[in-house]
């Protein structure tokens, strides 16, 4: 992989990736359980959002089929409800470790043009409207993602 | 400008931007005046942070002068003191417009080259040690610092 852009996006999503697995790794599961903020999402919640999120990229980018489709409704199409994510909350540690490795290998597997062409998520017609819809966008799209949620679980500290 | 990568990552900046614009615009000034969690910083605190970090790209990228090297001192050199930043408030959903319009022109006037050269900030010693410094990846980082902050002031809402 030759092209420097697209080499820098990917140190960019891996620092965010280990940022984000250093602050999951420190915070004890009773941190993880507060609320960022006094009636906002809790850190679990959070990370089970990343997850659930960063793991269906897989099929967004055609690289391979997602591990945890089971964390879809509770931690995406589903505001937090505790009962339902407590059940979950002992392996997501480990989620995250997994799909993030998953994820930088299958990167490695597309070429240039490939980053280039539209995700899956989207039609050939549509695309021709919205050529700026492609993978690159997904993975500068889902890197900010991170960044987005790391500024959040940082206030459990 | 032709480089696709490029130009997908300045999408992803203007995305950025346009969100914290509309956010700032947004809340009122009681509600930016409010920490984003208890003890936390203020509102206000961060969007002094990402106008002064933001204005000094353009001595990092070579492209011009900060317009406000006053604001450094009380926003990103020491944390918050409410009646340090209490002069500055009024002054700030402006500044934080201004910014951002400069800084986009100034992006259109450097080659897909000088995007790939050492940023201002480091030696050509530095560069040759860690040729990833560049001003691509100062603009990578200043897009999710918007984003890390961006999360953080959703919590006003």
């Amino acid at each position: 992989m030759e092209n420097k852009f697209l080499n820098l996006s990917f140190s960019s999503w891996n620092l965010q990736v280990s940022r984000l697995k250093n602050i999951i790794e420190t915070l004890s599961d009773e941190q993880l359980a507060q609320p960022i903020s006094p009636g906002r999402n809790s850190g679990w919640y959070i990370v089970g959002h990343l997850i659930a999120v960063n793991d269906a990229m897989s099929e967004i980018l055609g690289t391979g089929k997602r591990a945890y489709p089971e964390l879809h409704s509770p931690f995406v199409q589903n505001s937090e409800q505790p009962a339902f994510i407590q059940s979950f909350t002992g392996l997501l540690r480990n989620y995250f470790l997994l799909v993030h490795v998953r994820l930088q290998e299958e990167f490695t597997t597309l070429t240039e043009d490939a980053w280039l062409a539209r995700h899956a998520a989207m039609t050939d017609e549509d695309f021709l409207k919205n050529p700026l819809r492609n993978k690159y966008s997904v993975l500068l799209n889902r890197t900010n993602h991170l960044s987005y949620h790391l500024g959040q679980l940082r206030l459990l500290y």
